[in-house]
């Protein structure tokens, strides 16, 4: 095993909204994530998810507010949150979820 | 709940070695730990630990060699593992790794 380099995994990633698992640590991913635009809005019913900005500037759009991430920043959406992502430029973004994370369509 | 800027918790830390959690997303806890110097050896018996370094270098000691993380990169020590941290200067680490983790000495 040797080590990961998060800004070299990241320039392998070719498509927006597509993670890339870069560490596993007991059931849990570390994924990262390159977007751009808006995700649909979904929700994951039994799971939290962590999002860490680790390029640009993420929003996570609730039904009722809007949180801005700006680099460096994190967040936890707990489950049964419905959420949509969303980054005028593109931006890479760290996860922490479960390996196995389902998700719900609105 | 509020979004988590990593520098600003880091900013709270008067202590070495005393890991700070900063996000808690289903059973794992993602910790923040500044340290100098050198930890003891120990292990965890049935869970693996992810190291990130946020500021300046980590190195990893093991039995049979020495790893040395920098700023960006990051590694998991597979639960078992007899393992030492080590930082000549003041470093930043991002841990990720069960809320509950347990450890045992050498």
């Amino acid at each position: 095993m040797e080590k990961i380099a998060i800004d070299k995994m990241t320039d392998l990633i070719q498509n927006y909204w597509t993670p890339l698992d870069i560490f596993r640590v007991n059931d849990t991913a570390v994924r990262i994530v390159k977007i751009v635009g808006k995700y649909h809005w979904h929700k994951h019913t039994t799971q939290d998810e962590l999002f860490i900005v680790h390029k640009g500037q993420l929003k996570i759009n609730f039904k009722d507010r809007q949180m801005v991430l700006e680099e460096g920043e994190g967040f936890v959406v707990k489950k049964g949150i419905l959420h949509q992502t969303e980054a005028d430029e593109e931006a890479v973004v760290l996860l922490v979820e479960p390996i196995d994370i389902i998700t719900q369509g609105d």
